[in-house]
Parts: structure tokens; C-alpha cells; sequence
């Protein structure tokens, strides 16, 4: 009744590592795979055909190396892949958009009027509309806000994380927030969190929702049931794939993720 | 003894259209096909193998358009791939790098003590070692001061170009080469001339070499000679190609250029 096999996790780059970090914690006797598609970095510039079609790539690698489940932990290939990746994959397919709705929807329950979310993210999730199409789905009165951001990628990538300019360009970012009276802010792509200390101080009084252990969760409610879990005790096995510069993806990946070390990466081609 | 075919010149996004225009105006028959690799950018973070394998698709969906010469407008490509591209390619092929480095020796010939160059690039162009390469062939007494500023072209790409923040970001890059006493500083980035105001009011008496003035030198020597030259009077065919999101390419290429209007993109698989 148990399955040994890994499960695969895939994002555009290195900012799924924040995500593949909470499910390593949760659930210390799965095996993972991640996969980063350094090469093809940022997908959240791109077009939702171009972003499918590279997940629909990547799922397959994954696939090919025997993977019992899929987390899709970029928010850009979950809100455009989705639907693809569920069509067209034989295991079950996680996003981590609809569990971030719900922690945020947890969040505005307890308020009498209805609340008020904002999301942020990429250019390609804000105007794919997934997350106040789910938001919607969970609490049809709820007013949700949605803005791009796009320079906080790059600024992440880079390491500019607590500099004078960053919290500058975060401050103009989100001005557009700041008199809409959020109850909660979604950090919609997996580099935010990253940045969550700026973005805090940037937006007080306002609940900063990370996906990446809502994700825990669902999987969690997967677990057992439509994906078997590892035989009790298994020693975890974690594996990194890249399609682009192994070496930078191994220093990156530092200062993302404390408990988990990239020590051995593999470099694939698509 | 005339070619009417047009010249191919391709960049990994919207940064080459500055060459494009350097060189619509210094030649006003000639046809060209734009190609911005919109789907893959940015190169300049990639690895030299996979820069090489991207140019080799992009060189030859311009070789079935029938191209007569091909002009490499991206430093990335033209710093790891040109190698490759000429011996792929059975037309002529020109890069950017040793255009840019003639134009910054013949800043620093005047000079008696040996020329002091600075070369700001993207994270790959600068490994790569090109440009420290080229200048020595011109002048072996000269010093070169290499320098990666990974952000400046998300900052461009995003429009962020004249905003206190950006100046901080910039001030704080160049910082390395402020005690250098630098002749030239080479923008070895298609990017890079759209901070020209702001680079030169951080690197005061400094002479900036844009190469797309020194491409269009490059390709006056070749046409006529192993390129001939379109019918004279040749109404002018210019055609842009892109392998992503066709409006955002728009927006962004006016931005960059005043006298080139990219009204018509095509979107092409590579």
C-alpha cells in the first residue's frame, strides 16, 4: 500500500525551492525531484501558450523519471499550465494557486464585511485572472485587487534584497495598495517571500500570505489518498535538475533554502 | 551585381532594435528581418552551450527566410556564439563585440600612457572574456576593467530608466570602476544605451561607446564587398519577428526606437 516513488516539483527557476523546503519539512520520508527551467527563465514575461508548453516539457522529464505525483510550484505555470498539465499527465497534478486562495480566504473568514484581498505577482499571472477567479470560487463576495510586479524577480535573482533602492522600488510597486484597505496580501510567485520583510513594512496591518505551506497542506490531503505515501522510515532521497548552469542554480539556491543543500544537480535537456 | 534579399539581425529580445535603427539610417534600401528571441530572453544569464544552440535556431529560421548576411545584435551572442553562428552559416556573419572594441580603442588612441577601458555586460558576456579578448588583439598594451550589471536590463525592459532608484542601483553597480580612471567604458549590452544619461552622470568624464554606430561601420564594409548591396532605390522591407508575446514587443520597441515603427510582427517557433 505504499509508494516508494519520488514526487516531482517543478518552477521556472530556483524560487519553487522556497516551496520544495516546506514539503521536505512536512513530509520527511518522500523523495523529490525538483526540477528548475533555468534555461527558459522567467516564465512570468511569457505568453500562456508558451508557458503550457514548456510545462507540458517538463512535466514529461519529470514523468520519464518516475514521479508518483506533480507540485507545480511556479504561480505563473500553475495559473497558465494547469489545465494542461492535469490533461495531459497520468499522476496527479498540484498547483499552488487555489491552496494560496484558501489561506487567504482563512484569513478574511472571520470579518463581517466582505474582505478584501490583493494579489501580486508576474505579468502572466496577474492577466491569466486564476487567482480571483478561485478566490471567487471560494467566496464569491470577496474584492480582490491584482498588480504585477515585475522587477521582483530580477531583483531577487540578484540578491538585492535589503538594499535603500529595492525598498524604493518595492514602496512605488505597491503604492497602488496602499489605500485599499487589504486584509490580506497573496504573494503570488515563489521569489516573494523573499522579499516579505520589505514588502511587511511596505503594507502594515495587512496579513502576508506565503502559498508554500498552504501547498504543504494539499498535499498532505493527497497523501494517502490519490498519491500513496513512501514505506515508513524511507531514508529521503532528493534529487535537482536543471536546464541551465548548474553552478549558479547551486549558489541561488543558498540563499533560498536553509534546510535543504543542492549539493549534486543534474543538468537536462528538454 | 545587386542583392535585393534582405540582411537578418537578430537579438535575444528588444535591445537589438538599436542596431536596427543605427543601421536603417545609414543604410535606407537595404531590407532587414528583425528577430527578437522573445520567448527565451534574457540570454545574458544563460550558459555559453545553450547561448550557442539558441543562436544556431534563430540563425537559421533567417537562413529559410533567405537572408543575405546575418548581424548579430545581442552581446551575449555575439560574445559565446559567433564562433559557432560562422561556421553554421553559409552568409557572412558580423557580432557587436569587436565593432565596440575598435570604437573604444580609437577613444583611447590619442592617449600616451597605455588606454584604460571599462566594459559593463551581462553576467555571460563578461565571463565569456570577449571583450578583453578583442581589445588586446587591437592595442596588447590596453587595460581592460570588466563588470556584470545583471539588473539594468530588467530595469530597462520594465521602463524603469529615469527613477531615483534606478540611479541608486546604477551608482551602486558602477561603484567598482569609480577609482579606475577609465578613457572608455564600453555599454556592451543592446540595454545599456537607454541608461546612457544616467551611466554618464555616474561616470563623469568618461567617453560611452554605444556599438551600434560601430556596427553600422562594419556592415558599410562588408556590403559591396562579400555582401552586395540592394537594387539601388529599393523600397525599403523591414519585417519583426518574435518567438513570444508579439503586443508586448510592440510597446516595448517604442521605448527604444524613434525612427522604426514594428507595426507588423510575426510570431515564429524555433
Amino acid at each position: 500500500m505504499f509508494d516508494a516513488r519520488p514526487i516531482g516539483i517543478f518552477d521556472s527557476g530556483v524560487g519553487g525551492l522556497t516551496v520544495l523546503e516546506a514539503l521536505t519539512q512536512r513530509f520527511p520520508h518522500e523523495g523529490f525531484i525538483y526540477l528548475g527551467d533555468t534555461a527558459r527563465v522567467p516564465y512570468g514575461t511569457k505568453s500562456a501558450r508558451t508557458v503550457e508548453r514548456y510545462s507540458v516539457q517538463v512535466a514529461d522529464c519529470l514523468l520519464r523519471r518516475g514521479v508518483k505525483g506533480l507540485v507545480v510550484a511556479c504561480n505563473t505555470a500553475s495559473a497558465l499550465g494547469l489545465a494542461a498539465l492535469r490533461a495531459h499527465c497520468p499522476v496527479p497534478v498540484l498547483g499552488v494557486i487555489e491552496p494560496g486562495c484558501r489561506a487567504a480566504i482563512g484569513v478574511t473568514a472571520a470579518r463581517e464585511e466582505p474582505g478584501r484581498v490583493g494579489v501580486i505577482g508576474t505579468r502572466s499571472t496577474v492577466s491569466s485572472g486564476a487567482y480571483p477567479y478561485h478566490l471567487a470560487m471560494l467566496d464569491p463576495r470577496i474584492q480582490v485587487l491584482s498588480l504585477a510586479c515585475p522587477l521582483f524577480v530580477p531583483l531577487v535573482e540578484e540578491g538585492w534584497v535589503d538594499h535603500p533602492a529595492v525598498r524604493m522600488i518595492v514602496e512605488e510597486s505597491l503604492t497602488p495598495l496602499f489605500a485599499q484597505r487589504l486584509d490580506a496580501l497573496i504573494l503570488g510567485c515563489t521569489h516573494y517571500p523573499v522579499l516579505k520583510k520589505v514588502i511587511a513594512e511596505t503594507m502594515p496591518g495587512v496579513a502576508l500570505v506565503d502559498s508554500s505551506a498552504a501547498v504543504a497542506d494539499d498535499l498532505g490531503r493527497y497523501l494517502g489518498g490519490v498519491i500513496r505515501t513512501a514505506p515508513p522510515g524511507q531514508t529521503r532521497r532528493l534529487e535537482f535538475l536543471v536546464t541551465d548552469v548548474a553552478d549558479r542554480f547551486k549558489e541561488t539556491a543558498r540563499r533560498f533554502i536553509a534546510g535543504v543543500e543542492a549539493e549534486w544537480v543534474e543538468m537536462v535537456d528538454l
